[in-house]
């Protein structure tokens, strides 16, 4: 899979992952298990998009911040793979924590800004099971937190 | 073990696996770990609980609403092992997502809807490290959402 | 690892593994992972921090809390191996519940209680994934929750 090409044919390319803004680490491997450390919408060290949805962030805008936050967690599993992709077997499962006004309840509609993205990018080895689900506020204020798990070989 | 006939007997029955309301899989493998995706309480295709606990929903509400969460859990189980209850190893993880006021603070009460039906059902395989949450608000509005890890073989 | 004599060198002691408060087991190993359940600060059976932060608790109580949560994860990993953490491989994740104000975006801070204790205590292989969020709640009214997945052998 070339997964920079197909990027690239989307208009879009991998970042840089995201340094961990805290105590932990990107992505740890247990067995043929990847986990992906929770990723917020940074795009160039910073949080685009912060305020819960819908009163401060749109959920056309919160789906643009999935797909960055999902965009963020690729870049750490190429960190993680050192960039050969032909050790990728699929995703998983997203965690997908959406921050929400107490009347908001289109979160599923907000994970999917993430999941097509994936689904579109890595074909059928991007499907995935999720758990999608309010909050009343995230790190940094982010509008969206992604966590992945994936399956290396 | 005969999960349905356990099922009867508890005046139950297997419900068809709900179909993913959002861009994603029910369920996923990896090695001999299956992920299930977070189940709200639809009956039917419809939430048959909504809105927080207590002002809206009953702890006990909540309760059965969670059990009805895990009811489908089971179903994705069922269906990815194609029938087959001989592959169930058993439940490893349950994360419990209650909808709830600021001031509800029995998350873990409302879990056990999920929890006690689980082990009364499958027995020791069906005993499992939990965490459950609250939260201020879900998809749909659900009272609660249940997402399951289990192992199979 | 001596794990108990670093613990004394920082001035801890591992505790008594805490029973469960509800329906479920502390420790689920599948494979070669361990799923250890959401663990609130509990010292002798009573949550010592309460409410959300920073209105009820402040951003340096919620890490002593984090702290505690993770010290009664440990003691969970320390009862599965049956005290021989020559068995220990490594922590994995972990997740991190912040009961948190809707105006508080730190919870990435809050989390480094325990992961900054969790590295100090077990070195590299205390280094891990997390998934750290806000909450307007969690049981019993703790402000903090934790949990976590380690591998062992």
């Amino acid at each position: 899979m070339d997964i920079h090409a197909k990027l690239n044919d989307m208009g879009l390319k991998l970042p840089p992952a995201p340094k961990p803004g805290a105590v932990y680490v990107p992505a740890v491997q247990a067995g043929d298990l990847v986990i992906v450390a929770g990723q917020v919408p940074f795009v160039e060290g910073k949080v685009v998009q912060t305020g819960p949805v819908p009163s401060a962030t749109s959920i056309a805008e919160a789906q643009a911040a999935a797909r960055v936050c999902a965009l963020n967690g690729l870049a750490v599993i190429d960190q993680h793979l050192g960039g050969d992709w032909s050790r990728f077997v699929r995703l998983v499962r997203l965690g997908v924590f959406v921050n929400s006004d107490d009347a908001f309840t289109e979160q599923h509609i907000v994970g999917n800004g993430a999941s097509q993205f994936l689904v579109d990018l890595l074909g059928e080895v991007g499907q995935h099971a999720r758990a999608a689900i309010g909050v009343n506020t995230l790190p940094l204020g982010s509008s969206v937190e992604v966590e992945m798990m994936a399956q290396v070989r």
